[in-house]
């Protein structure tokens, strides 16, 4: 064989090694978390929310000054997708596409080694998504989603009082940002906290 | 140029093409998240560990069966590095290098619409890492920092009732996987449940 002709196969081989080689993050990029939606208009729960990124918990929260009459305690976690997050801390707000999970567990206590106080059981009680899409949702940007059966989320009808109530008194974009406290610093920072909560915490 | 010098240049550029190209997940992994250790024997705390992956809360655990006095009540959180947390999945146990840090914040209740119940406040009142890095702790495997200034712990000596009570209570290689609830199911499949705590469940 010619030197020529190895010197064509080889650079074939190098050209295909070079094609062949993915490119940085390229798994990361292909796996972007964006809400994906049922025919019925319904809202897949994403099936890695638990490794999102978490923005805190509540223990028996609630809206009414009575307290509830609950059998049981129940924690509160939430989660956001990984790029709203990032946005968050750069903008101080949430971009479109921004997913939040809303998990719902129930407490136990007097297992293990534990004799005081609640850990999260495996029971979950709960699941609730609130979804930033603007182009879906073009009047109020957000909408909620009902997880029952742990794997699609109704629409919640946006006459509901989670809207309002988000709208209300969500300390930044209808969100409760007040009880994020690594973001609620954030928002402090980039001045996005609400005209609404503002008015709210000076009027304590 | 005779053709034989223009293949050798294109296979240069080829060559140079496929090694400067970076492999997939690349940046990630020269990202990867192991213990750091200063000169004296501290270990810094990872600052991006809320981002890492969240395995659980607790409200006001003890182990002791007398509710503690204070005038306030705690949140715990626990993070795990993804790397160690992408382990214990396929495992059920986890890799060297494991570090779990432990945050404490102070609960708040009956602030903007929250009437009852608990959240999480900015105040962070304690973190401590566990780290697992057996050329380091050949004995235990694992050691306990505490980080008070919020920058870098001190290792805590093996005789503190920290280690013993972890070795003999926790449900998967002396950390407290009971608690953390989607990695119990994962350690019951996986069958790494640690021998004192199956009989500890077993006697009850």
């Amino acid at each position: 064989m010619k030197p020529t002709w190895i010197l064509i196969l080889l650079l074939a081989a190098a050209l295909l090694l070079a094609v062949s080689m993915p490119q940085a993050g390229a798994n990361k990029e292909n796996s972007v978390n964006a809400p994906v939606y049922t025919a019925d208009g319904s809202l897949k729960l994403p099936a890695n929310y638990r490794e999102w990124v978490y923005l805190s918990s509540g223990l028996d929260m609630s809206y009414s000054p009575n307290a509830m009459n609950m059998d049981h305690s129940m924690f509160d976690n939430v989660f956001a997708n990984p790029e709203a997050y990032k946005e968050f801390l750069e903008n101080g707000t949430w971009p479109d596409k921004t997913m939040l999970v809303l998990e719902g567990r129930k407490a136990g206590t007097k297992v293990s080694i534990n004799k005081n106080g609640h850990f999260q059981t495996g029971e979950v009680m709960g699941l609730e998504v609130h979804v930033k899409d603007e182009a879906r949702f073009p009047a109020g940007k957000w909408a909620f989603f009902n997880v029952e059966d742990g794997v699609t989320g109704k629409l919640l009808p946006k006459e509901m009082d989670c809207y309002s109530c988000h709208e209300q008194h969500g300390a930044v974009d209808t969100t409760f940002v007040q009880f994020y406290p690594t973001l609620l610093e954030i928002a402090k920072k980039k001045s996005t906290l609400s005209r609404a909560y503002l008015k709210e915490e000076a009027g304590k």
